[in-house]
């Protein structure tokens, strides 16, 4: 039998802060899943209601966009090397961090980023853009694509992460669906069926059409003023 | 005070399909939101049990799947012009198409398309590409980009219709946010502030950006046997 321990022993609650607010949330999040991830829960967690966490998150939304940027806080700015693979490191590396929280890459997608972390990422892909030739407006709105392409990348990473399937698997399954095919219906799935199933670094391939066609296409082309 | 209604004179129901109920997936959905989205809703709304369902429709998830093709049905396939013209229109009309339901897009990103509409758009894709002279590699890979660029657009886009927020106040917010920003330690964002946050055409820029890039990078040095 365990000897009882009294309230008073208990080690003292953690002071709350915003910041151990939001090393919760992660924790919640990984262990238990999004939809698991209530402000009550949190509380729960931290052995306290939610009432005391608003002093510190405004709501889960805000609660959420401060764990995207906490999750983005060890993403490495890259050192040297040519600026084309410094962004790819860049990129990548974004979108690991991203993808490794559930649900973390959907509150980035169509949220304007604001937290300190993305925002240190953005400022370093800019500076890389310029070092690369671009104008300021191919540079500006390039970026913008970047981080579209990374929260993208991140989303579908994070939707093979979280439903125990494999990127494998989910192939497999492609590969049983198009070999079903009429071929009449759908003749270039069906004639293609080999090379849209194929193997390769799709998303290192995707990432230099990015820039071969950023390199390729000013953006003043598409400004109100040239229109 | 209003008579009263036998049952009996109540119109007979509906007769249940997997069309009947995935149509009024959409209509839950469009009126209610994601979250309140769930088989026993939809159940009610066509005066039935959850489980009555199930004979039609394997789970939720199942029908979201079907919901997002339900979606992309109306989607005309472009009927002439050049190539690249093509493609920019279909992606613009599915991009819509896919951001006019709360979370369908979420349901796009990271799962393969598998929908009979969907893989409609896809064959056309693919049609289009090879009419522009893209060795199947490159084409097939340029579809998978497509499409992720289709989905998260649409996610984006999504976003803001959902949230009462325009892009326009998006705009603003960011507006407000940047120009407070320390200039020393984000001094290209506060030097590129003006383009960053300029108005223009960005997701036809985007696409550019895209084709431009998938006609200057052949997928054949990203696959494994050249590496």
């Amino acid at each position: 039998m365990r000897a009882p321990v009294s309230r008073r022993a208990r080690p003292a609650k953690a002071p709350l802060s915003r910041e151990v607010i939001v090393r919760t949330g992660l924790k919640v999040l990984d262990r238990d899943g999004l939809d698991a991830l209530t402000m009550r829960r949190v509380g729960q967690e931290l052995d306290t209601g939610a009432a005391s966490l608003y002093v510190y998150v405004k709501n889960r939304e805000d609660l959420m966009d401060a764990m995207l940027d906490t999750a983005l806080a060890d993403v490495p700015l890259p050192a040297e090397g040519p600026w084309q693979q410094q962004v790819e490191e860049l990129v990548v590396s974004a979108t690991e961090a991203m993808s490794r929280h559930e649900g973390l890459a959907l509150v980035a997608l169509g949220g304007i980023p604001s937290g300190e972390h993305a925002l240190r990422i953005l400022d370093r892909l800019l500076a890389l853009l310029k070092d690369g030739g671009l104008d300021d407006m191919t540079a500006a709105w390039a970026v913008d694509l970047l981080y579209l392409y990374i929260t993208a990348g991140a989303a579908e990473q994070g939707a093979y992460n979280t439903t125990d399937r494999t990127q494998g698997q989910h192939l497999a399954d492609a590969e049983r669906l198009y070999a079903e095919l009429p071929a009449d219906r759908y003749p270039m799935i069906t004639a293609l069926r080999g090379p849209l199933l194929s193997a390769g670094d799709r998303e290192r391939w995707g990432l230099q059409v990015l820039l071969n066609g950023i390199l390729n296409t000013p953006a003043g082309g598409f400004t109100p003023a040239d229109t």
